[in-house]
Parts: structure tokens; C-alpha cells; sequence
């Protein structure tokens, strides 16, 4: 049996999708393992992770306008402001999205469709860094 | 240790919910493990799985509608338009719900709650053909 | 390898998000594993798993909030309606949030954020007591 992990770190800039599946294949293809399971948590509960197309760009851009309009910030019911406008939104949008992606990994491969990619799903307006957790458990 | 995994194919036929508990429990029951983790990843972004109740079939059509009213077609601010109406609304459909199921296998059974069914839930209008990767990691 | 598992009981009254997050780490502080995987499956559909923030105590009552506008019970086009009027959205709300959460467990600890937290989100507005299957897969 083997265990592995590693962090990695996204840097984003606004709200929108940011791409990490080459990160995650440059590591699992370094790990000693042939078959197993990926999981990728985000270490945040402002922003997610999701599994999207990737090919036209255009469908991340239509995603983070949708949930814009689907969890809009004015909304004036919202007790948790402190932090910002886009804060509680934030949460909101996590929740209807994921912490954790869990990939099976088959014959040295993630087993992804031919158009899905792993996203950085970012709630905030703000830039800000960050943590992925990469586990494979595998043989 | 034991890792084994397959392909399901689900056939679908127009947005809804396609059960595949049977499947996974007839795949689980012949595998060398009594104990583990049992994976079922969709390899696509206009699809997903979801888990859902079993008993009255009216649950399932409700859903599928409640999620043509929230992600509505007619949008005239999508850019993701050239592959029909019905795909980028499926990329948030897909969003929204889940790409795997993670459920424990315990004494050779999934643990399931007595009202669960697994379900490929289709967001195109078209008939498609959808794979479901499996995998089983125990002991 | 080492796979261990037990029944979370969680006693809800009303709709909101109930926490666990401590159970979880008690149980899995005693179980024989340094690195692994854990798995929270919760065996109902009118109930769900999401990971919020712990810190302010508004973020799951706006959360709570959020998804009574989102998912109303006053639709008149609900088919399924024999179990109450909180019922079937209670469905709708399961399907956007989570049936299961997958957390790695690194050097004997869960892998989570500073400001991550557990919580079953209960749906339905009678008091419930909610089973969570907690899984351990590790060395």
C-alpha cells in the first residue's frame, strides 16, 4: 500500500476558474503507484474545487456569471458582512460547489473524461493563495 | 490490499435521472473485499451522479425539474452557445451536483441508507451513452 | 492497511447545519492510522454533509437562509408531496450539497483548513436523529 500527499498552492486574481490538472498529473506520475485513488481537498471555505470542461473557454466564464446572479451579494437579509460583500456569498457558492474532488487513478492515469479539467473555483474578489491537498492511496 | 475498478456504460434518453445502484452492488459483490471505499466517477461535464431516494418516482421528476427552472436555457447572456442550448445550461447543472460518490463498503455490503439510490443524472436533451468508472479500494 | 469505520448519531431539531467536527476527530485520534483517507457518508436524502466556516456562527444561519429562498416550498408543481411540504425540497437541497466529504489525514490529524468546520445540514423541520458513517483508510 502506498500513501502519498503533497500541497499545492493556486494563486487567483478575482472570481472565476483557475486550472490545476496539470499540477496534479505532473505529481501523481511522480508517485509509486500504478492504481489508487486521487483526492484533492481545498483547504478553504471560500472557494471550491469543481470538474469542468476544458476546452472552450468561454463555459468557466458563463459558470462564475451564473452563480454571480444565483448568489447575488446584494441581498441586504445577510448578518455575516463583516468581512465583505463577496464574503458570505463566498460560502454560499462553496457549499453549492465542492471541497474535494476524489479522482480514481488507473494504470499510471487519472481517469478523467477527454474534456474535464480541475478547477479552482474563486469566490472572492480579492487575489489570494491558495492550498490544494493531494492525497493518492494506491499500489 | 485490494484495488479493482470497471467501466459501467449508463444509456440515457433525455434530462432525468438514470438509477445504477444495482449495478455498483452486483460489481461490489463479486470483488475479493469485504471492507473499503467504493468510487463512482462520471467521465463527463454535462452529466453527473447524484444520490438520491429510491422510493417514490415523483421525487426524481421533481428534481429534474426543479433544476430546468433554477439553470434556464434561455439565457441570452451565455457565450457557450455552439453546441446547443442544453450545454452550457448541463455545465452548471453538472456543477451543482456532484462528478463521484464516495461510499463506504462495510462487511461486504454498501453502506447505504435504506432509502438511497444511485443515479446518473442526464442534463442534455439527447440520448447519450455515459461511463461510470468504478473502484473498489479494501481489504 | 488499515480500514476502520463507525455510526456518527446526530440529533437534529430543525432546519440548519448541526456541527461534527469534533466526534470526527475523537474517533479518528483512537483509530491505528498516521496518513489515510476519511470518509463522512450521511445515509439519508433529506439531510446532507458540507464543510463551512467554524469561526462566525452567522455564516450557517445566512447559509440555512440562503437555501430557504433558493429551493421554496410553496411550488405548486411539486409532485412529490405525500411526506410534507418540507420534503421534497429537502431532496433538492441534499442533491446541491453533499452526501459524503472526503478529508485526508496526514501525520494524525485531518487536513483542514484553520476555519473549516463539519456539519450535517438538516432540511427537514422536524427533529431527526441523523446516522454519519465515518470511514478511516490508512497505514
Amino acid at each position: 500500500m502506498h500513501i502519498s500527499s503533497t500541497t499545492l498552492t493556486v494563486q487567483t486574481h478575482g472570481k472565476g476558474l483557475y486550472p490545476f490538472t496539470k499540477a496534479v498529473q505532473d505529481w501523481v506520475s511522480k508517485q509509486n503507484a500504478r492504481n489508487g485513488l486521487l483526492t484533492a481537498f481545498i483547504q478553504h471555505t471560500s472557494c471550491s474545487v469543481v470538474i469542468q470542461e476544458n476546452a472552450d473557454p468561454d463555459v468557466v466564464l458563463d459558470l462564475r456569471d451564473f452563480f454571480e446572479q444565483l448568489v447575488p451579494e446584494k441581498e441586504s437579509w445577510y448578518r455575516h458582512t463583516t468581512e465583505g460583500m463577496d464574503d458570505m456569498t463566498s460560502h454560499i457558492r462553496s457549499a453549492l460547489t465542492q471541497t474535494s474532488l476524489s479522482i480514481p487513478f488507473l494504470s499510471g492515469r487519472l481517469a478523467l473524461g477527454t474534456w474535464q479539467g480541475l478547477y479552482v473555483f474563486e469566490h472572492r474578489a480579492a487575489a489570494h493563495e491558495r492550498r490544494v491537498v493531494l492525497q493518492l492511496i494506491g499500489e
